[in-house]
């Protein structure tokens, strides 16, 4: 893999950090006796995590009323300041990493300097911008007995995340919380803790000088991986946890957590190639949801082509697809049609590879691709090619992912592609939020009722 | 406890509840080491439940497309047809909880009667009547590079119900899932096992006479509360599960789940009466709220009175209360003012009693009473009675909780009253739904994009 290959691998789940998360978590499904013992909002825990979730709860109170861009602001200010240390600490990160053998690719993505700073500090400027997702009145109307109703936007409160390599996230991913209202605890990877501590400090320091509470802004400061359960099991202290790494830290985090979680990030995506399909087109489609970007989770991992194309369309596609540097696998037919296509394993239709491999299989109808479809989709985007009516519909209707896609790329699930601005993550699941989750996303909501003496008869 | 105030008892979350499930759960939180072994959409389980899940997924797919009305008539057709032998079954179920010496008042919540089927049809077909949830256009906007996108409701695909007692709810909730374009899996009360079986064949006779597949609404047959573990823990297969009954079963069902979970249910709702109530206003609010159905989660369960309107109030307030059957526990001020008051434990302001008992506390300010609500409020429904502008609004904006009241009952906090028509529950986690949710929040969405080669730069 070229290192412009490696500087293509982005945000939402790469491969680098699948590795990284399971190659340290051995013991990832034990959850530590202490953990979940609840009894009506208290929760037995270490005193340091349970104090630092408490105090981030009290902060979070009144955050809505406060002047939440003002202090957005003060924090762009402050990282600006601490540069110096920011980068200094970075360095020590990325130097323990390099003692660990850890990969230049990785190295990488730990590693900050001014420009990628400048670059945080621009993407703080964006979320300023962005309309308030408080107080919005999503409905309002009245009782037959007069009393009013209003459906209106609230923070969530405490929102924990948890996170890999990247420092540039402690900084995202704090602003679009406390845009939204909510207090943050922060809970990133061990090998970028100092860049992180810093971080933390600057944001805390751009907090205060805008009279908001520093506590709404917190590090578990620790490389323990019990921290990681704390934070996923506080109920009554924590009212969302938001994975975003990997397969394997946002399966730990699904399968341990007793707090509401948004799963975001794994995809498995499909093009499919009808047999009306315009082939150009779909080359077109195919070459830039695999080659652009292969590291992110809206990069296509699969490729479905109808048995009345396949003769014309795979011969060209895997010719064009191999001189981009991509691997194709793939089952017999497809080995059949093109030259240089490798067997695909019964295993490579459920992976999700972040890099630059694809499995072809050849279908007969549309039917069966959308059984495959059905069967391995991580439910995040799928994509038709087609000049059929009847077949985009079919598709769009039967296909259960975030977005479906009928004549162009999946590479569009994107917060800034659909228009919301900057997201916290893209769920993959069907609960509060689907697709890219924005600042709108971001928020609950809350009845509020005025009467005169209302009662129920 | 008067027969009369038994029968007053209702759904959403009775103390009776709460007592059968604990006591039958001893080892409510073990978890059987074969749940949750998840490898990508699979899972390791009993067969039994598992092959149930699987054919309620697969029936799940293509059910928004159905007419689903046509098939809600054809089961309310089919449960009157099948009415004898529900009742015969129902009859069973009662005895058998008679001999193992249960409560005249949780044997009667397990009956069924005609009038009591008469009911559970009425309410199908107000479910009917109901507007369709799926299919919603919620937004659609246009790329600037000409892709056009849609954010369309769609079904959740499988939800899991785990209840108590009440065989209706088994009708009630089936019911709106099918609405709402999902297959439904239902997780009732072992002592209602018998009736649920007819009740869930009938509606399976109804979905077959519609062309609908019968797997979309089915019953786990099964006491073992290890089934209960092995729903709640089926990812890839189940999309939601939604817990109703007593505070143990929810507590069980958020502590143990692996898939996505609406809690619901827990209401320790307060009124606070301001300096500046009108005390006859807060008298017939704390009335309504505690005397009408003390056995539902909007019943106020706690009073918080102004130091300065204490003297005048609580004398009144607690004359009627106990006249209304009503034990009245106080911290000391409340003792002082109102004969009859009997003290109050720390334990009793974290209480849900759901029954005729009430606490008071005197506050002396505003700030007092939000900071006991903040620390009490299980997030159900609070109310204030005042003149203030002020209080009013500060009420509103800090009270953490899924319905505000200013100057009216905490009973309104229900999806006819609230004109949603019939709910699943009344939420009150702040993910995805809050406050009652009906039909309208038992579906996800999803985003289609049609384009025309549209590939991402």
């Amino acid at each position: 893999m070229s290192l412009i290959q490696t500087l293509l691998r982005a945000s939402c789940s790469s491969v680098l950090n699948v590795n990284w998360w399971d190659a340290n978590l051995p013991n990832a499904r034990a959850v530590p006796s202490h953990a979940g013992i609840y009894t009506w909002g208290m929760l037995t825990a270490p005193a340091s995590t349970h104090s630092l979730l408490e105090s981030a709860k009290k902060a979070a109170r009144g955050l809505a009323q406060k002047n939440r861009n003002v202090a957005l602001e003060h924090i762009s200010h402050a990282l600006l300041e601490f540069e110096a240390e920011i980068l200094e600490a970075n360095v020590v990160d990325v130097a323990l990493e390099r003692q660990k053998g850890t990969s230049d690719a990785l190295l990488d993505r730990l590693s900050l300097s001014p420009k990628r700073l400048e670059a945080v500090r621009e993407g703080i400027a964006q979320v300023v911008a962005l309309p308030d997702p408080l107080g919005r009145v999503l409905e309002g109307w009245r009782h037959e007995n007069g009393l009013s109703f209003e459906k209106v936007t609230v923070p969530f409160g405490v929102i924990g995340m948890v996170y890999e390599s990247r420092p540039n996230v402690t900084v995202d991913a704090a602003v679009l919380c406390l845009k939204a209202g909510s207090s943050v605890v922060l809970r990133g990877s061990s090998s970028a803790l100092q860049s992180n501590r810093v971080l933390v400090k600057a944001m805390q320091v751009g907090l205060e000088r805008a009279g908001l509470p520093r506590d709404a802004v917190q590090l578990i400061d620790s490389t323990d991986r019990s921290s990681v359960t704390e934070l996923i099991t506080a109920r009554g202290l924590v009212d969302l946890v938001i994975p975003r790494g990997g397969a394997g830290l946002i399966a730990h985090v699904v399968e341990n957590a007793k707090v509401p979680v948004i799963e975001t990030g794994v995809g498995n995506c499909h093009l499919y190639v009808d047999s009306s399909a315009d082939l150009e087109m779909a080359l077109n489609i195919l070459l830039n949801g695999k080659v652009q970007r292969p590291g992110v989770c809206n990069s296509l991992e699969k490729l479905l082509v109808h048995y009345e194309v396949a003769p014309i369309f795979l011969p060209l596609a895997v010719k064009a697809l191999r001189e981009a540097g991509v691997e194709v696998r793939g089952d017999d037919d497809a080995q059949l049609y093109a030259p240089g296509v490798v067997p695909a394993l019964e295993s490579d239709w459920s992976t999700e590879y972040l890099d630059f491999i694809i499995a072809v299989k050849v279908v007969k109808t549309l039917s069966e691709a959308l059984e495959h479809i059905h069967t391995f989709s991580s439910g995040h985007s799928e994509a038709i090619v087609t000049r059929s009516l009847e077949s985009a519909t079919r598709f769009e209707t039967e296909v259960d992912a975030a977005a479906v896609y009928v004549n162009a790329s999946t590479r569009f699930t994107d917060g800034f592609e659909f228009g919301f601005g900057a997201e916290i993550g893209i769920s993959t699941q069907k609960l509060h939020a689907r697709g890219p989750m924005g600042l709108r996303e971001m928020v609950s909501y809350q009845f509020r009722a005025r009467g005169n003496g209302q009662i129920r008869g």
